[in-house]
């Protein structure tokens, strides 16, 4: 049975980079954005498309209100399904598929929810001090201070209105997650080593 | 400069022991319900009445209406002070004095509040899956399945209503902790080694 791995992540706690370590140490592949791509490829929509419907909406009541406007403009496939949902349903088939397939690691999309019922599953939350976000995120984008600031809050905002509005649990709430890490004490590194050794005495038998 | 580690825990999820075993590995002291001793001393008044005080309410509007109705009572000492606010500035007190002097492992009492301005502090919280704790307090205090859920339900309700009347923060909101764990996927052991890892890597030059 494979292990997998799923990361939520505040914006600028560097859970990509986490993700990415942890998949190395394991040695397994770590799926972010590029399940974006795969998606596309099931649904037959674009990337751009896709991409766009992700990032729409970033106050939980405009996102309702997008989901439903979505039905009757240019958003909807011929079957009228809002794009949004295609997306999340094409991306759910391909996680359980490749949960299925092999052990590794993935960094949003929900996956701790579309994955519940598997049994060898580590749920891991990242988030990080609010201004050791901003610092980050001004290193990795050249942006200000200010435009760091926008960005994190917009992006939370955001990240939690999907996981909200397609798993009917809270973003972030403790609960959800058999892990929960600051990163911005103990680097990335040392938190990718922590999740790997969490994972090991959680499932000793892989 | 010393490293102190806050534990919050719900209950049921092993937070003493893992506590003990921590300080254990680390070598230093673990503080808990000894601290209700303590505060006995400094303030005077009996561990009973202290502890009596600590059991009380379990809604929060209960809490606040007992906390109220507290200074026309007999709760209260002869210069009015409702016994509940005495027991916690008594226990802060103390919390603070033994950060100054010593390392050590504090379980409860809003040690990861009273001691937010330490620059070494470590903060804790402990929660496992609601079933396995309620296997854990039936084999733990002997008593029946129903029981044992009642007795976590109100025993975390209580915890959640005194953390958030005296901080004004919210009892197990993530960004409140470094380190949020649920200790039923890996045991007491690998609980405690790994906060032992954690505070190593965030203080490295103790």
């Amino acid at each position: 049975m494979n292990t997998i791995i799923t990361i939520a992540r505040q914006y600028g706690s560097g859970g990509r980079e986490v993700g990415q370590k942890l998949a190395q140490i394991l040695g397994v592949n770590c799926y972010d954005r590029s399940l974006l791509s795969l998606a596309a490829e099931k649904s037959g929509l674009s990337v751009e498309a896709l991409q766009h419907a992700e990032e729409k909406a970033a106050s939980s009541l405009l996102y309702t209100l997008v989901m439903s406007s979505n039905m009757y403009h240019s958003s909807v496939d011929q079957f009228n399904v809002p794009i949004n949902d295609k997306l999340f349903c094409a991306q759910s088939e391909i996680i359980r598929e490749i949960a299925e397939k092999e052990s590794c690691v993935i960094v949003g999309r929900c996956a701790d929810y579309v994955l519940s019922e598997h049994t060898r599953l580590v749920k891991v939350f990242l988030y990080a001090d609010f201004e050791e976000r901003v610092k980050r995120i001004c290193t990795e984008l050249s942006v200000t201070e200010a435009e760091a600031r926008d960005k994190i809050i917009k992006t939370d905002k955001r990240r939690a209105n999907y996981y909200n509005y397609y798993t009917s649990r809270k973003w972030g709430k403790v609960d959800n997650y058999d892990l929960a890490l600051a990163t911005d004490k103990i680097g990335i590194d040392a938190a990718a080593r922590f999740i790997a050794d969490y994972a090991k005495i959680a499932y000793p038998n892989e």
